[in-house]
């Protein structure tokens, strides 16, 4: 029996999200591919997370549409990642539209079949730089979609236990639930080394440098400031 | 500039649902393909209403990944299409888990890159036989999630016009309309021959009798009562 269906993408929120999950219960893990640069090194990161966790549910799925939607600076090659754009204002060039939705909808199905209450993803308001579908209200919307549209009872959850945080408190509290920090990735750009530069390599080294934690993975360059 | 995004599955509700959006402005098409056994019967229905339609924005999209996912007699081919139970209580065996959030997910997402104000869909939810996500009150929340989650301004709302509408009152808005109902595609087994057995023949069957109109495509078997 799975309590819970957690998306796990390879980045540390995910990694962390996985903790508080599997610290509840049986968990099933879910990775989407949806034709990012980076997808190989995430697929990797993934996998060892799930054997981290010794989960033996899990499902790869491919979105790589979401390649021939474009509109994206993660699934176009022709839009540049920035570097180092952080706090720039309105919906940055990253923004993958809609996403989340796909996402949730994959582990909602795969919810229907399998069982499992609860759907956690690690997803966060508070440093996601304006991506809309990040917004606590929206999860609240989508799970109340869920409740009218999908035919489980009780109705699926979606929990997102770190829509509130902060990079470093995320960071604090994966080291608390010993989550495998060192097994994750993050960078948009590369799948060698993490570059460093680009927005999400900037979140993550400005969070461990904020949580006085030394960040496990290494990177090809990394600013002397950060701020 | 596009109006609208229409899903188009070659059926005889999007062909109408089609005819409706068309009327109204210019429109851009959408087919998934969800791994169902009579994919490329449908497939090949979508194109010939787009070329129809002259509709020159399409996007095909594929979510083999509910194949993966099972729990349904239209994606795994262990769970068998039943014959002909209409009336039977509950969620029905070819029930696709959460299927009507992915296809209004896609077209979100196409739409925050296109443009496109309306996502028309062509969900039925009296003839529905029980299928969760057909129901009124999902599209309205799912409409929600979409104004909190996605970028575009004004928010893209979710179009249901043949929601309300029984299957005869369908194929005599398809005629008005001139829809071209001898393009499509509703048979959930069979992709040379219509079965005139699964569900979803025998609805149209019966629609098109309590219309009074004949049905311009063949079938391999017809019993003489549908009732």
């Amino acid at each position: 029996m799975i309590d819970s269906i957690v998306l796990v993408s390879g980045g540390m929120d995910s990694a962390v999200t996985a903790a508080i999950a599997a610290a509840k219960g049986p968990c099933a893990f879910l990775h989407v591919n949806y034709g990012q640069l980076t997808e190989d090194r995430e697929l990797a990161a993934f996998t060892a997370i799930a054997d981290f966790y010794k989960v033996k549910k899990r499902l790869v799925a491919d979105i790589g549409y979401l390649r021939s939607v474009g509109g994206s600076a993660l699934t176009d090659g022709r839009i540049k990642v920035p570097k180092g754009e952080l706090g720039r204002k309105g919906v940055p060039v990253t923004y993958v539209p809609f996403r989340n939705a796909h996402l949730l909808s994959i582990a909602v199905s795969w919810a229907e079949v399998i069982g499992g209450r609860d759907i956690y993803i690690g997803a966060v308001e508070e440093d996601s730089s304006g991506y809309p579908d990040c917004r606590r209200a929206f999860f609240k919307a989508f799970e109340k979609a869920v409740a009218l549209g999908a035919a489980a009872r009780p109705a699926i959850r979606i929990r997102t236990p770190l829509i509130a945080l902060h990079k470093a408190q995320i960071i604090r509290k994966g080291e608390r639930l010993g989550a495998p920090l060192h097994l994750t990735w993050s960078c948009y750009k590369s799948s060698t080394l993490a570059c460093g530069e680009c927005d999400s390599c900037l979140l993550r080294l400005r969070g461990f440098k904020e949580a006085g934690v030394v960040d496990p993975i290494r990177y090809r360059r990394q600013r002397r400031s950060i701020y």
